[in-house]
């Protein structure tokens, strides 16, 4: 007999982000399956088992977490942020199709969250007010070449540009050369927010402008936003600026 | 002496979907603004004012909530959704920047809230599991060429395609245009996601590729996703299908 199995996002760090839904579906579940600091996120909860794995496990999280509910356990995966985006929703489904024919028969549920880049935008302004982007940085799972593809018809396009995974020990370079391919298609003044540990004690919300981006101030708790064309900053005395993206847009010639 | 402004992401319209902090944003101030169907989701408390207006005027509300922050008021300002993708956000940063100059002392802050986007996409699986855009289809803020410039970027760079505002009544014609914009770039089994009334009562997911996606079928209340070549359609004996976005991508030549 078959369990059931949700895909939860916890939202942002901060508790006061998580849907009321996240919450009641944790609360319900026998087995929690997830990366150890997300898990660490869950309120603890007597009778309740934990399965803390590492970062870098997607695919072995994904399966284990089917085979629980295959046993008939009432299981949630937890993602931060939302589970759809560049997270572990998607590698639960890609483990029920590659898996176990059993794995297709599992009630499977996503409950949203508030992803990092509405929770940094949020703090920011509003710089996703028009057409925009989201691309992973990360060439872990696809080849460099994909990304820079993407990175210059994003720019091209002028679209607002999110970057998920913009660097990590292991991918030193990647950020600056993302910026040099955007740089030929935007102006020097163009907004660029790095959003740090967003909703956590060490927060930290910088706005400059392309010209002034240092790549290397960027780790993997960072997510950048760059402006199109029309993004301004708003900036005022003695308080922080704000980023917002206009709700109407112009045609503009490279 | 200047009040304070918060802007508040409702998420869809379920409650089980807004956040902890939405919910006690909301509660603790004097004035309520938005558009009326929006405000009728807000739990009605004594003493609080509602300013309910119609959908179109935006800046006209921003404008409205500004001068009531600025007389001292502790004011929200109601958006469905997140408040900062394609929503009022953005509105009141213009409002502020090109308004009375004392609207810049006024304390602003953005409540962010599960989008349409991300809802839409739980309850179809994981469709934005990899690099993504979200275009609004609306040309009444920006001509109809950037919007086909921005479309064909997008699909010949092989993102996952979230359409906002596809059709109107007034904008009959547009998602059929995009739709074969896209159809230039992309496969006929393309898998394709017409999400219409997320989270309410009368809420239809439906699947289908992009050969069958019939532009007749949206709506005002239909957010429309599109795969890229990797994105699949995960069908299930006796139940229904999920889409996902594998982690994974290749370079595709067009």
């Amino acid at each position: 007999m078959s369990g059931c199995l949700s895909i939860v996002g916890l939202g942002p760090f901060a508790s006061e982000l998580i849907t009321p839904l996240a919450a009641e579906t944790l609360a319900a579940t026998t087995d929690l399956v997830g990366y150890a600091p997300y898990l660490a996120r869950v309120p603890e909860r007597a009778g309740q088992r934990r399965h803390a794995s590492d970062n870098r496990e997607e695919l072995a999280r994904a399966r284990q977490a089917l085979e629980l509910a295959a046993s008939g356990k009432s299981v949630a995966v937890v993602s931060s942020g939302d589970p759809g985006v560049f997270a572990m929703a998607s590698a639960v489904f890609e483990a029920m199709e590659t898996g176990k024919p059993t794995f297709k028969d599992i009630e499977v549920t996503v409950v949203p969250g508030v992803s990092a880049m509405l929770a940094a935008a949020a703090r920011a302004g509003a710089p996703l007010g028009h057409d925009f982007c989201a691309i992973s940085l990360s060439d872990n799972l696809k080849p460099w070449d994909v990304v820079l593809k993407r990175l210059e018809a994003a720019a091209a396009a002028d679209f607002v540009i999110v970057l998920y995974n913009p660097a990590s020990k292991a991918r030193p370079w990647q950020l600056g050369e993302a910026f040099r391919v955007i740089a030929r298609h935007r102006a020097p003044s163009t907004p660029v927010i790095f959003a740090h540990a967003v909703s956590q004690s060490d927060e930290r919300i910088e706005i400059m402008t392309l010209a002034e981006a240092d790549p290397a101030k960027a780790d993997m708790r960072t997510l950048i936003i760059l402006g199109s064309s029309a993004t301004r900053i708003l900036s005022r005395d003695g308080r922080s600026a704000f980023v917002y993206t206009p709700r109407h847009a112009e045609l503009v010639e490279p």
